[in-house]
């Protein structure tokens, strides 16, 4: 199975309020854009979404390693897709694969995230949870996403 | 004309990026939604949008005054409308009446905003364009946004 | 008693990622820059500091109403003065006067913020803590503060 | 040399306003703690500042490469200290090694990151500017910096 078979993507437009005096995202506000996109992935993976997890379940999922290339600058007003592939899942992390991508088809950023999970209470790695595991193992498994898919 | 026949609106999931450690809104991050959202109605007045206005003609909207009260909070993960009305349009000034309302019909917080339209170059005040004070004029006669609107 | 005589103060020297695209203070900016003074401020009349009240005793200080003026503006690299003084302490709540002033002595915002103390569990109004009450009368009274006073 | 012999370093108290509803910094802020931490190192290096090479002289210095590892959580209220070392200077681009160590000497993140100096104007690359290059050179010689030095 081909790796882009199971992206979750989103379309976002680049805010005045994401951008810097040279007019071009900062870019630590990348890394917002997709700690929010992996809330909305998250969200329409589980009926509780990210903030029943980490609300009610008080199960973290912070993130452990990142690396990213900035290959092209994106700007104010600019229309770029978000998208996320999940890489790895081990037992207690797994590895997210990210691209932002200009409407011209050029790759502005890509990254790659390791999250732990994690329990809130003592911050110590714990299993990630079964639903979770087999929510994403069918979005895997079947070369889709329910919403928010990208052919 | 009733004050909600123009009103421009979006819906938003609170983030977990926007919320502070007691879980809900860091109230910031309210000046920064509605930032993003007056950027989104812009757009929907003008073909080249806010960055165009910003980045091509250098014209800034400052904000000169706000007053805002936060009556209930936001928890994260939950869906809010995030409303903007226009209460007047000066020479080189607008002032907007600004609302974020919780599914349950609650308003959370609710803002008046004065912005002016400035020279970037100078950042003195100038005129509001001609093109966007007819866009405005033209919504509000009509008593409804092309984009966005809320009945 | 003058209002100046209890001013608390910090220099801060505007960050670029303070700014936006026309290179000046992106306004919610400074809501952040002043909920850190008020960390400051608190953290300079208590032991345990702000985050041992939000922290350890789960007392919230939500802002329930915020006025601010923008008067002149704020450029990346400048050096300005953030101050706050007390102007009224309630039952449970309290009413904070700042001022954002250039090394020019031109104030570029100023702002009136009502804060009240709440239950973190209950998101509830609670009554202001008897130490923290006392600690801001003792200041008040002295005419000056223990830690980044301004004379 | 060793490595710490020219570290630029910068205590910092972990701010309400940097953390998560966890209760701990919310990992993009450390970039924008680390880019502060950068300006205030390059205004130690040269007389007109960070927003003088921004502004006036148009050198944009946009980060292209970042791994970052999270190895312990910072909460709020902790005193930590920021350092970055240069590990490297090329023609165009220079690469920094950060991080963020708590007052126990626990190690928070670490981090290298290649930056290259731009043309804000057309957005490539251009060679570090001499007075730059020199004075990073200069510093790195005596194995120690002027301001915010770690023996």
């Amino acid at each position: 199975m081909s790796t882009h078979t199971h992206t979750y993507a989103q379309k976002h437009k680049i805010h005045f309020s994401e951008c810097d005096p040279a007019g071009i995202v900062f870019y630590p506000q990348y890394f917002i854009l997709f700690n929010d996109l992996i809330e909305a992935w998250i969200d329409s993976l589980l009926p509780e979404g990210y903030h029943g997890v980490i609300g009610a379940r008080r199960i973290g999922m912070p993130t452990v390693h990142l690396e990213a290339d900035f290959k092209a600058i994106s700007r104010m007003g600019e229309e770029v897709s978000l998208s996320l592939d999940v890489e790895r899942i081990g037992e207690k992390s797994l590895t997210l694969a990210w691209a932002c991508t200009g409407a011209d088809g050029v790759v502005r950023m890509a990254a790659r995230q390791t999250i732990v999970t994690t329990s809130l209470d003592t911050h110590k790695a714990i299993e990630i949870p079964d639903d979770l595991r087999a929510a994403i193992g069918r979005t895997v498994a079947a070369g889709h996403w329910a919403a928010g898919s990208v052919p």
